[in-house]
């Protein structure tokens, strides 16, 4: 079994602290440091066997790092990235957690040390639930993991990445950075649009008469509002292309109901479920 | 305890099936019986033990009934209520379980016979899965009930559906037929219509790149076309509507998008997040 040395987790939330649960339950560490801006959050997730000890200071905290996996929001990710780089031992591996790609892995690129380290990934998994405490050591298990290396990527670092992310449990999908926006932006980032989308557009005086549908429809708007904006941000023009692909799928089901064709919307409906039992599926073995 | 005599169920799947179940399991009837167009259906629902007996007779079905509850398809059932009332006892409940309810109430109150029996229900629970192989005999408990009564229909009729449908373990919830589809329109059959699009609208090839958000949000999608189909169609004026107050409130997302503009992004998210809330919390007590 693969095993690694010291693992330092930059940012011990849900993500952070599922895979810090998961390190230390499947012994694939020697040493699990958590890093955070809030001393007390590093405590609790300490408290729940997430990590091993934490500290408030990166030069410590990666000081004798084999892997450093950066769990911060979306939008502190490349920063996170460029100044752990310049404080940890040369032979590090550097991965993240972001859901949105194309713009970390650019500014990683344009930093000298940083780049050298660095492989962008994914871990598909999440929850409308935050912090530490919401942290799953099973989160990962059986989730793809997107990896989005460049042609400038180290691929010994490619290889360091892959047996990381697979010993979490995961199955790795490599693809481009700008590929994986655009998959995510239709597969999770619209996805989360529509949600709040429908969720505001239901009156308050309706929600008596509101069940499965509204709530199913509707969940992951429990989701934290900033780390959203940040990911709806960083992969605006994407997401915007997905927005538009949705007007037009709803739109069809709109001039079909404003036209009475029950012929149409049959075959709109039937199509759906098809696209969606694909997904329950998976892809063919 | 409230206790029925004979209670006859036209249209035994899922709904009626759950209903069923849940009378035989309460002992709230001394006898179910299952009225449908497919005997061997109706042999599956005695041996699921939702039914007593089964017929496809439906003079021999309401003969004895002190209760029939209609729970076929929406476009179906209208008619359904005319003819049984015609050949039931006279003093007969006849309620159903119609997602939409003002073109059946229309429909049945132009009939003399059958509007002096018949209250409108809609019992708030379902499935994406159908037939009485589905049903369970707690799917109505605690689940709200709308009776949609006009000021024609007998006070106590209106009085005996209440009943039956507390008996039931629903929480009623009287209201206009035409106020009932507005607010279902908005609650119910537009996250539908919503999941549809959504399910549609993400390409095969990013499947593999959707998670608990796309799952969640199209859930609904695996229901049956037909029913849907049918259940947009009897109430696309509402619909539509509520179709166009979506597309505004998307339009307010991808404008804030577009724009860049994390302020508003943020209050749009946080008025979602809200919304559902209200949902989650219910009404107050």
């Amino acid at each position: 079994m693969e095993r690694f040395g010291t693992v330092a987790i930059a940012g011990v939330g849900l993500i952070g602290g599922s895979i810090g649960l998961a390190l230390r339950r499947k012994g694939l560490a020697d040493r699990v440091i958590g890093l955070g801006r809030d001393a007390s959050r590093l405590d609790e997730a300490k408290g729940l066997g997430a990590i091993d000890c934490g500290t408030t200071d990166p030069a410590r905290a990666v000081a004798e790092a084999e892997v450093i996996v950066v769990c911060t929001p979306t939008d502190r990710i490349a920063t996170d990235i460029k100044s752990l780089a310049a404080v940890a031992p040369e032979h590090v591996l550097i991965t993240d957690a972001g859901s949105a790609k194309r713009r970390i892995v650019e500014a990683v690129e344009g930093d000298i040390r940083a780049r050298e380290v660095f492989v962008g990934a994914h871990p598909l998994a999440g929850s409308e639930r935050r912090g530490a405490v919401a942290a799953r050591a099973d989160l990962l298990d059986g989730r793809v993991c997107a990896l989005t290396p460049t042609g400038r990527t180290p691929a010994d670092r490619i290889e360091a990445a892959r047996r990381f992310w697979t010993g979490l449990g995961c199955r790795i999908v490599v693809l481009d950075p700008d590929d994986h926006d655009a998959a995510l932006a239709r597969t999770s980032h619209l996805p989360h649009v529509v949600a709040a989308a429908l969720a505001s557009s239901v009156p308050e005086h309706c929600l008596e008469l509101a069940a499965g549908a509204y709530r199913d429809g509707t969940r992951v708007v429990a989701s934290d509002a900033d780390l959203w904006v940040a990911i709806f941000r960083e992969n605006a023009v994407h997401l915007l292309e997905s927005v538009a692909e949705f007007e037009a799928a709803l739109g069809r089901f709109r001039d079909a109901i404003a036209s009475d064709d029950p012929e149409t919307l049959r075959s709109l409906w039937v199509t759906a479920r098809e696209r969606r039992r694909s997904f329950e599926d998976g892809p063919p073995a």
